[in-house]
């Protein structure tokens, strides 16, 4: 294989996210969903991360590698942060499939900028936002009109998914040396470039938070 | 609407079948698969469930029905037979895949088979099976193979499941006088006709449960 050592690593994380952020989001439209058109909603976007699972597992097998391999490294991370983050009703599983998700894709980009361009293309197509971000926006607005408490509430979940993320990845970073090198060499090597990095990262997270208007 | 009054609570039935198989398909992968190539296995025939739920809720639409309110009749119904027949173990949930969705389709096919040609198409080919008997019944023998004793346990795992299905599908019938019409029409109004419905159902679920060793 030709490919940066880390890439396998990359979409074996990337491949499981989106199996597991399926099945998750399949449960919570089952469970929490608070009318079968919501549920309906929120399943066609569970859909569509498996849908991506699939690219992922294509190109991974394309590569010469096993998709089951590639991705084991990271059940553990990513099936702790599921566990830890729970919602407890349906705004909250909004606010977590747009804000948890957002981070989680800010990163797999940046880690994948400076690869093959078109290993770089399919991290970026399968997290295309496909409307996920208008739905969520949407209702979870509506939700803090008609029951403003909700707000503050639902802003301090976001700070605990974001909590929770952030000491998930630094978990992987440590175990998967390869694919954290991806995240510093995309920045340069100076803890300058790793500052903008974190700030870009802010940043956008703050839009989302805006967004949602918490 | 020219169609058969029947027609909605039949496709309506059928499209909260899929969506809820769909949901707890993937839920068994996510918690019972006992590695992940078997978790991608059933995830596969989850998310072709919600493929047909799709052709479903688009037929309903061009028929001028509201699918959610096309589907909620029968919520009650296929929940209590979900929630009573959990799968405890990876493979009872094969059997469950197999074997329930097997009798449903039988019952469907049946209510259909009278009905405009397009109506009978559609219900035939989202009950196509893609598969999913040859994964079950591979694993099953497999499973079977290895712990000889599965067997019984199995089968009378299967009755349970046959025995929960056809007591919801009985207060169905009873709550949707127009949906027991069709099967009444498909095989006409006499008694030995009924007969021979039940027989021909029981022979399909015989062969089954021998495809599987059971």
């Amino acid at each position: 294989m030709k490919e940066s050592p880390g890439v396998v690593d990359l979409l074996g994380v990337l491949a499981y996210a989106e199996l597991s952020a399926y099945a998750r989001m399949t449960e919570d439209a089952a469970v929490l969903a608070p009318s079968l058109g919501d549920r309906v909603a929120l399943s066609e976007l569970a859909v569509t991360e498996y849908a991506h699972f699939r690219l992922l597992r294509e190109r991974l097998a394309e590569l010469g590698a096993d998709p089951a391999e590639a991705m084991s490294p990271f059940v553990k991370a990513l099936d702790a942060w599921h566990a830890q983050t729970r919602p407890g009703d349906w705004l909250q599983a909004l606010v977590k499939t747009y804000v948890g998700d957002g981070i989680a894709a800010d990163f797999y980009r940046e880690a994948a900028r400076h690869l093959d361009p078109s290993i770089a293309k399919l991290v970026d197509d399968v997290l295309v936002d496909e409307g996920r971000s208008q739905f969520a926006v949407e209702r979870v607005r509506a939700g803090i009109e008609t029951e403003p408490a909700a707000g503050g509430r639902l802003a301090l979940w976001a700070r605990r998914l974001v909590g929770e993320a952030l000491s998930q990845a630094q978990q992987v970073a440590s175990a998967r040396p390869e694919l954290a090198l991806l995240l510093v060499k995309s920045v340069g090597e100076g803890q300058a470039d790793i500052s903008r990095l974190f700030a870009r990262l802010t940043e956008h997270h703050n839009k989302r938070m805006a967004a949602m208007g918490l």
